[in-house]
């Protein structure tokens, strides 16, 4: 697909400081800061703004700018599905991540020490609180849909539960309601990877001037391969091999090419801490059950399953539909078709187009 | 299930030793030492063998012995559905092993230093050839079957087209003709975690007297991922935590526990030189394609697909199937239901109790 490239007429990318921050479970942050962009104007009401929320590895850079496509470039702009001429379209970094909002690689405040393993335990709630709190900073009263896939799609459940009065629309991509034992497992694996590189020196390689950079790598390759489906690698690779003597396989440069790009981006105690986060999804927890969950969700609820997402089967976000809906939620689904598996959700843009202009016209 | 433990009385744990084996693609081997268990009595005529072929991390002790179950003891024994009153009942370790057969860790001949990554490149047919050397040194004529699932599947397959003469019947379980391109995406992961460990030395570990421990744990944790279901592991280990401060979630500490038991039992050069053999799997490879291959076989050809296998789907099984028929062969496929997946080969007796009891009266 050919994206146009083009400065977003009211782009704008910014941060703001929140003051001390108390994660459920970890010490307190004495300040977060927030990076976000946003697209569009919000009105003088405050209510028209769309939040949309990224995944593991993403970050705030959800629409184009120039020479640096968003990963929702083709959705949002005037005119697109998500129409910036109507909506205020905004994203931000999430909480514990290392695209500028406050991380494990941030400095502890008054220091030039990065927090490194002793970045607190944050969850899925925690992210959602320190984005109510920096959309109220903005002016936001009221958003006409919260989006996201993913651990996004993790933080917009959350959304509805926890400010149901706030969320029009709620869109779930490509994530449960409950993160699955067969997801607990690939992040320990992933986990293993990165703390077992002797690099890591638990957690506080920034001050031994390296990084976990072997760990990382593994991580992202195992991750890109749950990402994707077998359909898709045996029809781009098959079984192709470099032509050197010794071959390598196609699909194992391919892995390495993504691990490599992740490792020069990301930091690994952010990718630990998000993982964390994701294990610990459960929109039951300590709320007597997913079922009392629900019957706090007022708006609409709109959950996006994917053929052959490995992570996240579309039968079990069929159930999440079914069970939202025995619960009282106006809950639907949709089925996006695509050999791509999980990831369809950040690549199959014609399919999301049709989605997003149903989800946003119906209420 | 409880398992029976009793000494098989023909049981015997041998080893021969080869001369000079020429892989296909690497340098002379100038000794092979190949290490064997058998069970029952080959007869006068020599044709009454039944062939075992391991997977991965296997080895030759199919069949239970006192204090020590073999990966197949409840199939073989007499009454059993391998009955040892009636076959003679053989597997060897594989070729590039590390449970008695010539490997990465034996010594190199007249030295005590081990091949460590100068052990050569080997194939799926270097390890039949191995085999085949060894059993007419045992005075085995002819083959009342060859079976094995997954890597043992490969070798099995390879059976029926460099030996069709020898093999009666061949049973290939969860295991297809040719590796996938997803199959060689976990092996590159794998391979990844163990090569990128700073113990592994390039291979030479063994000399600096350590080991990539922590990298054959990664490859293992990932490796009983594909080996199970998602089903599984959500019936079993749910979201349970242990109940420490900092809880870890059980189906971690299960994956934990298996790369612990595999790196205290698994040399880390033979499992990439087994990977490697895995990775150049192809009935077609040299052959001018497939159909080529399968023009060769003679006996019968038996596929037993398994719910849920991750690495080898039942369609693609199924697919196998058909396509050997199109080319004449007597082939057919059977199902095994079960929420283990893969390691369904390894555990669902009764249903292959019932399989080989039709596969082994059939002609």
């Amino acid at each position: 697909m050919s994206v146009q490239l083009r400065k977003p007429q009211d782009d704008d990318r910014c941060h703001v400081v929140l003051p001390a921050f108390v994660p459920e479970f970890g010490d307190v942050i004495p300040e977060v800061r927030v990076r976000y962009e946003t697209y569009g104007r919000l009105n003088a009401a405050g209510d028209n703004a769309i939040l949309l929320c990224h995944a593991l590895t993403g970050d705030a850079h959800a629409g184009d700018s120039e020479g640096a496509p968003g990963w929702w470039g083709p959705l949002i702009g005037p005119g697109r599905a998500l129409d910036t001429e109507r909506y205020f379209v905004v994203c931000s970094n999430v909480l514990g991540g290392c695209a500028g909002t406050t991380g494990p690689a941030s400095f502890v405040p008054g220091t030039t020490r990065a927090y490194g393993a002793l970045f607190p335990e944050i969850s899925i709630r925690d992210m959602v609180r320190v984005q109510r709190q920096w959309l109220e900073m903005l002016g936001v009263t009221r958003l006409e849909a919260v989006i996201g896939g993913s651990m996004g799609g993790m933080q917009a459940l959350e959304w509805a539960v926890m400010y149901p009065e706030l969320c029009a629309r709620t869109g779930v991509l490509a994530a449960t309601p409950v993160f699955s034992a067969m997801g607990l497992a690939y992040n320990q694996v992933m986990r293993e990877a990165i703390t077992s590189d002797p690099a890591y020196h638990g957690g506080d390689y920034a001050a031994h001037g390296v990084a976990p950079e072997a760990g990382l790598r593994i991580a992202r390759m195992l991750g890109m391969i749950t990402y994707r489906t077998a359909d898709l690698f045996e029809e781009r690779f098959g079984r192709t091999t470099s032509d050197e003597l010794r071959p390598e396989y196609q699909v194992g440069r391919y892995l390495r090419h993504h691990g490599d790009k992740l490792v020069a981006r990301f930091d690994a105690n952010a990718y630990l801490t998000l993982m964390r986060a994701m294990d610990g999804h459960d929109i039951g927890r300590a709320r007597d059950g997913v079922a009392n969950a629900y019957a706090r969700v007022r708006g609409h609820l709109s959950f996006v399953g994917i053929d052959d997402d490995l992570l996240y089967p579309a039968k079990a976000m069929q159930a999440a539909t079914a069970k939202a809906q025995a619960c009282g939620v106006h809950a639907t689904y949709t089925h996006i078709h695509s050999s791509y598996g999980h990831d369809a959700f950040l690549l199959e843009f014609a399919q999301l187009t049709h989605w997003l202009h149903q989800f946003l016209s119906a209420c």
